[in-house]
């Protein structure tokens, strides 16, 4: 068999890689066509993307299709109560925790054929051809594919990664409805899940988690690198904020007698941009939402509510930059007699990824001349939720433009490659190695 | 008969008034019948105001209501083509031009009971006033009440009084359509009106105009007077700009690396207000309208849209102001990188009002111990319109804490009555006044 593939350290030096082009082919043929097949459920009409909601008919397909793959591949298939999919390939030593691999099977709406996708079609291409390398590893290997991540139905995310850790349970979540008012237990029965007899999706059992994403930034692309080892999800603040000014006629109020809360508002956009440049990378502040009342060209705005998204790697940081924040928008509301409203939607504390699994994987580029860079991720990734119970890594590949949640995501084929390839090989070493490689366990 | 009633010049010197307290308060009864009668038609649930579209069947009912009581009067009452009703108290000169007075009969959206109903009210409370005590007027007096001027239900303002100075035509606006895709042609029939064998609503006829409105600002109401008389209803730009960035994820686009169209345009919201500030009274400049895109908490704003609306009371410094605002923008985009563009959607030239009617207003105020102060109408009237083919005259009376366009809208008792007195008498000067007082006439 094809054993020469994907081994670590026996290439000639400075080769340009290790296996023969033959298999390097043949493992990315795998997750090419699993990944072309899967952005066929949920796709819409040309330049319209794909729309895979959360339990959904075309979620529901998908899933199917994975679970059908899965067995295919000869591996162990379930769902469990909440619709993630796993397909085991079972180890030789089963007292050892499972490694994992997988990322998303949901899209935000009219979203790309990569987020979420690409590490669930790696992952299912590298553990079949493992096995078919292989055989039987010494540690089990599973591939997963998340119910949910993107938040893009219900109004939370990581309902999928969530529920395996205990972050999410259905007694917190079940009654949250989506925009039509359907509940996620309602959505979830429809869909077939939630019924007693299904597995409890919380896991104790994992030893490691590996997600393979594409970047959806433009760091990569810009250096040049072929493959970044994220080191540190960020940490992510969400705000709510309302400004409260008086609503006026344009016309008949003189400027010095308004009280607009638009002028107000934007003031506070400005000043936001303007403390985030100063505090430096990788600090990011963003206004994505801002909604105007009663938004009339002739009326002076009595109400603004926008939103606020801050993120750095470090806590410390982002609560100290926060602060100051509150400090300055409240300076600005006062000066004009502006009342505002901040509200907290969410704090998710910074996320490291496992030194232990980042060093396998520099290693592992090193060894193959692929380039890589380590770098911290500015989105949030299932991987920050099972970092809390295993030690878990993210590879990103190169988005195209940075684009991504859009249909015109794209990674080139040959990063979609060597991101399988290595994705493979470290799976190799956690599952088929000697013990003494399994430092990382826990 | 009451002959001393609003006689001009007659008070003793210092005294508190003219007339006695009985023909003030006849005079005042007749307006507050009318007034209040006028607000049932539209009015909705306590709380949400009173909403009279242009041909919708509270506005008609509302006309017809006022054609009745035209009649009861003793007027000749007529519709023309358009729905301007007119009640008409023929003169004894007939060669000479008519005398005007009125408002218009629609609403905003959930609007006060005083904005355009007060005008029609006192108008013809006046006229029916003077019947009664001077019987037949020297010059032809009329009561209007102009179909439409607020621009609530079709994108556009004045069809009631452009129709009368031909400033606005079926031809140009008649396919225009309302929010429900209805044209105004449509509407207008459906109304009962656009009939060829009606009247053509384009006069040439008219020596005077007057209206009494309410102020729609906080000025009188600060400064403690009764009465505003009107120099200049204000000149308008109104603008569209629309700002173009680039749509990224919050998280993973380095604040350096951005081209965000909210920080951009709030950047000119920001600008705006302070240049306007520095150019100081009458101009005002709003933003009353922003609107975000994709407007979506963690993606970096690609696109916003927002409006202008700028006024000043000189056509020169309205347009300076407008050229230096443009520049300003224009730079504040290109520091950017992002794209501008800003779009005339309106431009109405400053109206000056008759400066002998205001004279004469100022004469009878005095006279009377009135408190009046000559002012800039920051709002848009009929008046503004009716001032390019004859002298008009404009007067004010407070509107409590400035507020209008809502169910709030309120004028105390004795500033309505004051206002509709001195509307009174200055109708009485122009129709029934010895003819050497008719300078104003042209």
């Amino acid at each position: 068999m094809k054993k020469e593939f994907i081994q670590p350290g026996d290439s000639p030096a400075g080769g340009g890689g290790v296996s023969g082009e033959n298999e390097q082919d043949i493992l990315a043929g795998y997750m090419f066509d699993i990944l072309d097949s899967l952005s066929q459920y949920g796709a819409g009409a040309p330049g319209e993307g794909i729309t895979r909601l959360l339990y959904s008919p075309a979620w529901l397909e998908a899933q199917l299709f994975l679970a059908e793959r899965m067995r295919a591949a000869g591996l162990e298939v379930r769902f469990d109560r909440v619709g993630n999919l796993y397909g085991r390939l079972q180890g030789s030593e089963p007292g050892r925790p499972v490694v994992a691999a997988g990322s998303h099977v949901d899209t935000v709406k009219q979203g790309g054929k990569y987020d979420g996708a690409l590490g669930i079609a790696a992952s299912l291409a590298a553990v079949s051809y493992l096995k078919e390398c292989y055989g039987v590893p010494k540690r089990t290997l599973e591939v997963v594919s998340f119910c949910e991540e993107e938040g893009s139905r219900f109004p939370f995310a990581y309902w999928g990664s969530g529920s395996v850790t205990g972050e999410r349970d259905l007694q917190r979540y079940g009654s949250i409805r989506d925009g039509a008012g359907v509940t996620l237990q309602e959505a979830m029965e429809q869909a077939g899940f939630g019924r007693a007899e299904q597995a409890d999706p919380l896991r104790r059992d994992l030893g490691a988690y590996l997600e393979l994403h594409i970047e959806q930034g433009i760091m990569l692309e810009r250096e040049g690198a072929d493959i970044g080892i994220v080191e540190t999800i960020v940490g992510q603040r969400r705000y709510t904020a309302q400004v409260t000014g008086e609503t006026n006629h344009a016309g008949t109020t003189p400027m010095r007698m308004r009280s607009d809360a638009l002028a107000g508002a934007a003031e506070m956009v400005v000043a936001l941009e303007r403390m985030a440049l100063e505090e430096g990378p990788p600090l990011v502040a963003t206004v994505g939402r801002l909604e105007v009342s009663p938004n009339t060209s002739n009326v002076i705005p009595g109400r603004v509510s926008f939103s606020l998204d801050i993120r750095h790697e470090s806590g410390e940081k982002l609560q100290g930059f926060c602060g100051r924040m509150s400090e300055a928008f409240a300076g600005l509301a006062a000066a004009r007699g502006l009342k505002l409203e901040l509200q907290l939607q969410l704090a998710t504390a910074p996320a490291p990824m496992d030194a232990g699994l980042g060093g396998r994987l520099e290693r592992l580029c090193s060894s193959r001349g692929i380039s890589c860079r380590r770098m911290v991720s500015g989105a949030g990734h299932d991987a920050q939720l099972l970092a809390a119970v295993c030690p878990a890594a993210m590879l990103f590949v190169p988005s195209r433009g940075g684009i991504s949640h859009a249909p015109e995501e794209y990674t080139a084929p040959e990063h979609l490659a060597r991101g399988t390839e290595l994705l493979a090989a470290l799976l190799r070493e956690l599952a088929y190695g000697d013990n003494d490689e399994q430092k990382g366990e826990r």
